[in-house]
């Protein structure tokens, strides 16, 4: 089949060609019956004056695949200024019984809840198909950026032997009557892996069976990890991400205003250098106690307004969590044990990253985990990478679906979620 | 630390510079001690006359940290044909206890169950260090390529509800306290996408809880999957992979020529068309029984060394494997319903891909998962993608170590695979 793309049709007036995919919408208007088809490309206008092929579109409805030949010709009121006279037809595939839901009205009357449960068919929706290509560019530019500074791209196991980030929630699998889990983060192999790369990321499902139910949490979520060695502190950490996030504001205003617009949500603009404050210099902007370890969402919420009022950015960085919310390979702070040289990257709001600077000698290690109350023989496998030497070394995780939701202003990061997992949700 | 690269080293004759990594062998010769620095880019000849510094060096060991500083002169001898006459050498991070295993030698001596008990030293190695830098570029150029064509990248769930593949081979999670699933494929999810995206492809890790041991199979690996929609038949499948696989040796080419000159391995002459036979004609073509509905891995072997010989091509696709052999989403071959529109790529002796054209209607989902004693209702999140219309579509799943193993003769599966993971092992 010749097929020509709904985006390509205004290039072809007053020629024949065939266009392919699902009827938006179809209504009748006078003797002419017009239809928008959507195909992978965007929405094309497609009118008949045939009473056979009208009452084909009419029985079909909407969401029935068709092909449609016709001659294309100017009309200011349809998308791009075109539409198709048809001339041919054809049913590919018909819907079976009546849709869940709508897709085809600006705006959408049902819920999360419905759109979460038909996703088959809520994901069809223009705008929440405008959230995941904006997402597959996020995960994109992650990749491209990282390996042009000479990082190697990784996969990781998912099954595991024990969790690094907390014992209480983890995900139980059964391994052939062995008990396993599901890793919470790549965070024991990508360190292990800076010993073999240096830099190494990583773009992954992670699990965290965590029984709370927020707008913010889901429990699998797509991780985007890096890790480099050869670091002065978490400050090299914290510039990496920052020349990342100038080259996703560039290639999403390149690629994806389309998307933006449709959503009404607005590229940020990446400071080349993010404000970055310590914690207890936050906590003092916004008027809480500097002796809290950590930011509650709350506290985030009013830090990043802070920010974005006092320095007119999107994004801050805040350095020197706790050591007591940190975990047990955090660095800490050589001028201050109580602190660790790590930060939270916020945005708009919400806690987007956590990072910092690990410990790299393997005495430290097993002074933590013991400290910790775990075991180090349950992370030998890992700890061997520092019995063979590791250099000081830092990174990262970001959630991508959080990164997505805080760009386009979404209230849930199950909209920026193409199958969300959480305590009541394991289907569709 | 301003640092320069090994790789980078031999730009900077007579000048002063510093480079920093691992120690990866210690030599005294003469009242010169000589050291090879390994860091990401490649290695690099330092040596001393000083005795100090020759001591520290002695006293390291392979695998220390190290940085040195010191100018730069030519000879021939060493890597890249300069050495760096060390001025300053200092220690940043020192192995503890002995090394589990060598890793400094052209060939190492441990076996195949030593290098992945001790990953973290054994990847290390130059050859171990190639072999992922290759399987990076694998990767990411199946991304690349796929999203120039207008596939999006995507993120499914790997705790599901239901397996598509095969009930058997599924590894349970206790997912609060209800039964769950690790996805041994995105199948289900990917088609749904393509109502959605038409074209969508995925990086990710799958499961199979097959018990058998072999060297070509894990209970974990990297899918390669895609999927498009509006295709004629799985020719277009076929074409498309193809057309990648070309894209992926000219970047390999151009990128990866170092690694496979280590590695000893051949970079494949990828034909614009890949030969395509029917699984009869391949098995007449070797000897075999035509009534067999699928190759066992010798006769994979057999068949691939037959393309080899008639047509020079290091691939083969084998299309029209039978009915029973293929998964109930498969298209029957409408012209012998025994058949299926499916193709498997064979790659130096191994199948490295399974794909084909599916079904795409509500009814036949409901008739075949019947046939097979399948539960509809188990599978409604999946059937409403149907119910809502699908186009004809078709797409694939390939191994990411399976086409990194073949690319570089690696003879068992576990040598292209980080962490391993099989029936005997969880860690590292």
């Amino acid at each position: 089949m010749e097929r020509t793309l709904s985006a390509e049709v205004a290039g072809h007036v007053d020629a024949r060609i065939t266009v392919a995919g699902w009827l938006h919408t179809v209504r009748a208007l006078g003797g002419l019956t017009f239809a928008l088809v959507r195909d992978r490309a965007g929405l094309v206008q497609v009118v008949t004056e045939d009473d056979a092929d009208a009452n084909l579109l009419r029985d079909l409805g909407a969401e029935a695949v068709v092909t449609v030949t016709g001659r294309v010709a100017r009309e200011p009121r349809a998308p791009q200024g075109v539409e198709i006279r048809a001339e041919h037809i054809e049913a590919i595939s018909a819907p079976v019984g009546p849709l869940p839901l709508q897709i085809n009205k600006r705006e959408l009357s049902a819920g999360l809840e419905a759109m979460l449960d038909h996703r088959a068919l809520s994901l069809r929706a223009p705008a929440a198909r405008a959230v995941f290509r904006v997402q597959a560019e996020v995960a994109a530019s992650f990749a491209e950026f990282l390996a042009g500074q000479g990082f190697v791209g990784v996969h990781t196991p998912k099954l595991v032997s024990a969790g690094a980030e907390s014992g209480a929630d983890l995900f139980a699998v059964d391994y052939f009557g062995r008990p396993a889990f599901l890793a919470q983060s790549p965070q024991c192999y990508k360190q292990m892996l800076v010993g073999v790369f240096e830099r190494v990321f990583e773009i992954a499902p992670a699990y965290r069976a965590e029984k709370h139910d927020t707008a913010r949490h889901t429990n699998e979520f797509t991780s985007l990890d890096f890790e480099l060695g050869f670091i002065d502190s978490h400050e090299d950490v914290m510039a990496m991400e920052n020349a990342w996030l100038v080259h996703l504001a560039a290639r999403l205003r390149e690629r994806c205003a389309g998307e933006f617009a449709l959503l009404e949500a607005e590229i940020p603009e990446v400071p080349v250098r993010i404000p970055r404050l310590r914690l207890s210099e936050v906590q003092e902007a916004i008027g809480l106690n500097q002796g809290e370890p950590d930011l509650d969402p709350e506290a985030e919420r009013a830090a990043s307004a802070w920010a974005k009022e006092r320095f007119g950015s999107d994004f801050l960085f805040v350095t020197h969590y706790g050591v007591e919310k940190r975990p047990f390979y955090a660095m800490p702070d050589p001028e201050d044990p109580r602190l660790t040289l790590s930060f939270d990257l916020l945005f708009r709001g919400w806690e987007i990253t956590t990072g910092g600077q690990r410990l790299h000698r393997y005495q430290d290690y097993v002074e933590k985990l013991t400290a910790r109350g775990l075991d180090p023989a349950a992370f030998d496998f890992y700890l061997e990478a520092f019995r063979c030497a590791l250099p000081p070394h830092g990174g990262l995780g970001a959630g991508l679906e959080r990164i997505t939701a805080r760009l386009l202003n979404l209230r849930n990061l199950r909209e920026a979620t193409l199958f969300p997992r959480d305590r009541g949700r394991l289907t569709p």
